[in-house]
Formats: C-alpha cells, sequence, structure tokens
C-alpha cells in the first residue's frame, strides 16, 4: 500500500523539522548561568514551534488516516505543506534570536498563515477524492472551521505585529490552545 | 518484505536532503527586512531543489512500487541515486549564496545531470528484473522518454551557462514543470 | 493501523536526536593527535548521552508496544517526552565543552530529571487506556519503581553536583546501568 | 511485530549519518572552479565513507531479515555499532580537512575497525538467537569470513598509514570492493 511511503517521508520531514530547530541553541562557551538566560527568547521560539509542528503532526496523521489512494494532487499538495513547514525552523530562530521584534514577528505569522493554507488546500485536495463516508471524516469535515479560524487568527497577528508583538504572540497562543484541546469528534471517531 | 527497508532508507535520506537545505539559511542577527531580501537568492535555489527531490521522492515512490525483489543491483544504483542527490544541498547553496554565477551554475546543471543518469540506471536495473507486466509498469516505461528529454536538456544548460544563466534556469524550470504535470498513464494505472 | 504512525515519527526524532550530538563534534584543522585529547570531554559526553537516549528508545519501544489506541493524550504526552529528549544535544554539548562544570551538570540532570517525568507521565497515559493485560503489560507495571527509581537520583544528582560533579556523573552512570541491565520479567514477556 | 521498529530506527540513524557528511562541504563564498579542486579531498573521503555506510546498511539489512525476536541483547548491540558508525562523518571529515595525513587515517583505520567488530558481534548475537535454518542464514553463516578479513585489513591500515596512507587507502578500497561484488551464496538465498 502506498500510502505509507507518502507517511514515511512526511514523517521524516517533520521529525528533521522539530529536532533541527534545537540547532539554533549555539552552545555557549562559558559555564555560565547568565549564558541560558540569554538562550531563553530562543528557547520560548523553539517550544512555541515545538508545539505548532507536533499540532501539524497529529493532524496530518488523522488526515492521512482518510487517504483511499495517492493521487499526483496528495503528492504535491503534501509537498506545499512540507514546503512551508520546512521554513519554520529559520523564522522561528529569526524571531527569537531578535527577541520577537516586529518584522521577524510579522513573517513567522506569515510563514503560519501560509503553512495553515497549505494544510487546508492537502484537506480539500484529500478529502475530494473520499468516495466512503466514516466518522473520522465527518470529524475531520467540521473540524474545517478550525482550520480556518486559524488562517483568520493568523491574518490579524500580522497588522498585530507593528502595534504590539506581545498581541501577536498570544494569537499565536490561542491558535495553538485551540488545537492541542482534544476534538470531540475525532476522538469519538478514532474510538469507533 | 524486504522491500520496505529499501523503501523507509531512501525516505530517511530523501527527508534529510530536502529538510538540510534550510540550513542554509544562515540566520540574520539584525531584524531588518533587508536580511530577508539578500536571502532571496538562496531562498529561490532552495524552492527550485525542494521541486526537484520532491520529483525525485514522487518518480523514485511509483517505481520501487514495482519492485519484486530486491537485489543487490537494485540496492547498489539505488546509493548511486542518493549519492548525486545528496549533493544537492551542497551545489544549491553554492549557487544561491552566489547569485547564479556561471560555474555553480554549470555545477548544479552536471549534479542534475548525474542525478538524472543514476535514475535512469536504476529505472533499467528495476525494470530489467520484472517478470510480471501491469499497467503501472506499461506507464512507467513510457516515461523514460521523460527521463531522457531531461537527461538532454540538463545537458544543453551546461554550455547554455556560459553564456546566460538565465536561460539555463528556465531550462531547469522547464524540465521540473514536465513532471510536476501528471502523466495521464501513471495517474490511471494507480487508479486500477 | 496508527500506531505505526506515532512509532515512526518518534523513531526519527530519537534516531536525529542520537546523531546531531555528532555535530558537536568540531572537527579541528590540524591533523595532530592533541585535537583529539582535546575532543576527549565532548566524547565522554557523547558517549553518556547516546546510551540513554538509546535506553529511552529501548523503553519507548516496549511500552508503544502495548498501546490499543493512538488517543490525543498519548500524542501530546509523548509529544512532551520527545521535546525534553531533544534538549539533550544542547545539555550535552554544553556539558562537555566545559568539561564538566557545576552548572552545566546540574542543567544536564534537570534535563534527565524532566524527560524521566515525562516518560513517567507518558508510561501512566497509555498504562490508563489499556484493557487487556498480557506479560508484557505487567511486566512494565512492574518497571515503574525503576522509573521512579531513575527520577529520585536524578533529583539527587542536582545538589550534588554543587559538591562534586564526579558524584553526578555516578549518579548518572547508576541509572544507565540499572537500564541496560535486562529486565528478565521484559525478556519472558517478549519471549512468549 | 517489533523487529519493525529497530530496523526504522536505525534506518533513520544510517540515513542521516549518510546524509549528514555532506555538511562537511562548507559553501564556498567565491563561484570560482577552484574552491572546487579544495573541496576534492573531502569530495573523495565523503565517496569512500558513503560506500562504506552504504554497505553497512546493506548487510544489516539481510541480517535482520533474520531476526526472530528482538532481545535486549539486539538492541544494545545494534546500539553498539550504531555507535561506532555515526562517529565515522567526525573522523570522515577529519581525514579530508587534513588530505589524508597519518594521524587522521590511523583514527579513520580505527573507526572501521570498531565499526567492524560491533558488526561482527551484533552478527553472533543475532545467529546465536535462531531456532531455524533458512538458505539466508547460511548464506550469512558463509559470509562472517569476509567480516574477519575485511577486520585484519583494516587492522593491517592502522600501522601501514605511519609508513605511507596510500598503502592504508587501498586497503580500505580493497574491503569495500570484497563487499560491493555480490555474494552468490546471499543473492541466490534472497531469490528464493
Amino acid at each position: 500500500m502506498t500510502k505509507n511511503r507518502i507517511e514515511a517521508f512526511s514523517d521524516g520531514v517533520f521529525a528533521i523539522i522539530i529536532t533541527i530547530m534545537v540547532l539554533e541553541f549555539k552552545i555557549p562557551h562559558s559555564s555560565s548561568i547568565k549564558e541560558l538566560v540569554h538562550l531563553l527568547p530562543i528557547f520560548i521560539s523553539y517550544l512555541m514551534s515545538f508545539v505548532y509542528v507536533g499540532i501539524y503532526w497529529a493532524n496530518h496523521h488523522h488526515l492521512l488516516h482518510t487517504v483511499e489512494k495517492v493521487t499526483s494532487a496528495i503528492i504535491w499538495s503534501n509537498m506545499g505543506l512540507l514546503f512551508f513547514l520546512s521554513l519554520i525552523p529559520f523564522t522561528t530562530g529569526w524571531m527569537g534570536e531578535n527577541h520577537f521584534d516586529t518584522i521577524p514577528v510579522v513573517v513567522y505569522a506569515v510563514n503560519l498563515l501560509l503553512s495553515g493554507v497549505a494544510f487546508y488546500i492537502l484537506q480539500n485536495v484529500i478529502m475530494s477524492g473520499i468516495t466512503h463516508r466514516t466518522k473520522l471524516i465527518e470529524a475531520l469535515e467540521k473540524q474545517k472551521v478550525k482550520g480556518i479560524a486559524s488562517i483568520i487568527i493568523y491574518s490579524l497577528a500580522i497588522p498585530c505585529a507593528y502595534f504590539s508583538t506581545i498581541v501577536s504572540a498570544i494569537l499565536f497562543a490561542l491558535v495553538s490552545i485551540m488545537w492541542i484541546i482534544p476534538d470531540k469528534n475525532v476522538e469519538k471517531a478514532l474510538e469507533d
């Protein structure tokens, strides 16, 4: 079954994206505790992106579960998602390194926005190819609202950053909380 | 079934190659938008190579699907392909870093050419070991013309770079468009 | 079966964590044997962490074996474990680079402690969802004592480091020996 | 079946080891062809190690195929092999960076020797746990001679490096040729 390979390849890319960000923690040459304090903004941005990539992985995991046949359209919309996610280590590092300055926060928000749009496209491509109905598919259909809400919130976070990057950060956190809270429909569908 | 492992290993290498290129985006220490502008040629070269590696992954995915028995010849011609693909992050970075200068573009074209030849060899090794006939195999046989066309276009891109690297870039883009457009025969074969 | 993907993703992260640490061995520009002597503390810290991550992988391997249904709680407590493990390359490198100085040793112990707690949580989340009884599950239940003992020893290693980092290092070694010695109950359970 | 995970984890580590070496090709800031000439020794050492890691992967692939039950002994002797292989990117880079100087060549030979010993141990651990007989197992038993021969040749390459590193390099090449030539017994066993 060819679905395994698109999952394996995506899992590899997800695993690398999530782990490669650690390389941004440049090892300090002094052993003072102050060095860790300096790394704090990088740590916070890493934690945020770890959670985001984790959310995408979990959703991708559920979504791919519904695929019946791997078509070229699925392969390439999946590649699109992975492309935007692969930029996250860079935008995360830039944001952390510059202590959540306006421009890097805007670029980070744009990165999340584009990833959100790419996921939405992948979801629609996959859903349009489905011929049967299962509880999981219905649960994921309902979850689309969440995807659209995320895209809107990311879009809001962009202008917000010009006034207050803290507001943008709160918006980012809001989206991740929205996704971490287990979706009852999906949970139920998986239980059956 | 041992085929799983050659797929898993290849998927790992593909995933790392495609993601390792992001490490070329050195994080700027200033938060100015100009920094991103400076990264533009690196970004373009990354996007190009991401698409190329993606194409190779998709074709590899279809090709391995037809393998019945993993022989030493398949293992080593697969290693050959992975070797040339593993040089892509380097040649991509060199080309981007030097704003598509002649020599790096030539070297990039040579890299793509050798990868194309390695894929062609792998395809022939796999096809020669096939004892049955399926629609997918027939579709991949027909696709060989595309492989040869790619090799010819890459070969043309090498001398072209000495006159105009833009022409070479157009030739690169041409090949990738040729591969991204879904192959009707393959699509049909996968649908059955 | 969706369990495969959480295993595949985790295996990817484990593999990258364990291998990324090698990047800390900065290649010396001279070919003198002295260069290797300078790298000795980094080598020792790498060896230690390699063994630790290896132990976590082996335990994770057994633990995931018992999962019946992948729930959101399992996904996120697994992410928690991977997050703390992903910091090990950094804390390892910092400790090695600074020749086992007090603060880096403390931070390393905290990292191991948090990883231990995260594993304990994951174990409880998984165990609470199990409806059947197998020998492996009973063996893993008994193994929880070992997990708690590890957490206590790591906690002791933190204050110890302020007096003697060698004592902390001995405590670290103690935990790893405790885990490498094959657990008779688990071995028997796997044999059946 | 738990064998899948030890294969998946090992495949991940193999894939990363083989690809991480490319990071040693530091991207030159000039676009002159001379830059590539300077990278030649690094390229040669990369090619050598790529082939070696490829050989280990292929042999590991066949060997794991014979495993019936994954025991702690298998897990830890596999970890031992992966540990020594994980040092190859470092020893390769050091050897290439210093144009095949005596000490780096000696260290590289020691690395290969220890990897060879670790593979031999893994092979014996796996073989001792086998209860049935297949053609593949018999073929791998016969192949042990090759493993011992490799260990002897690596041992010879160490003192040789003090007189002529070229002789050592020839010995390295000899071992890899010995392994790339398909083993008739293994090929036959796989065909059945």
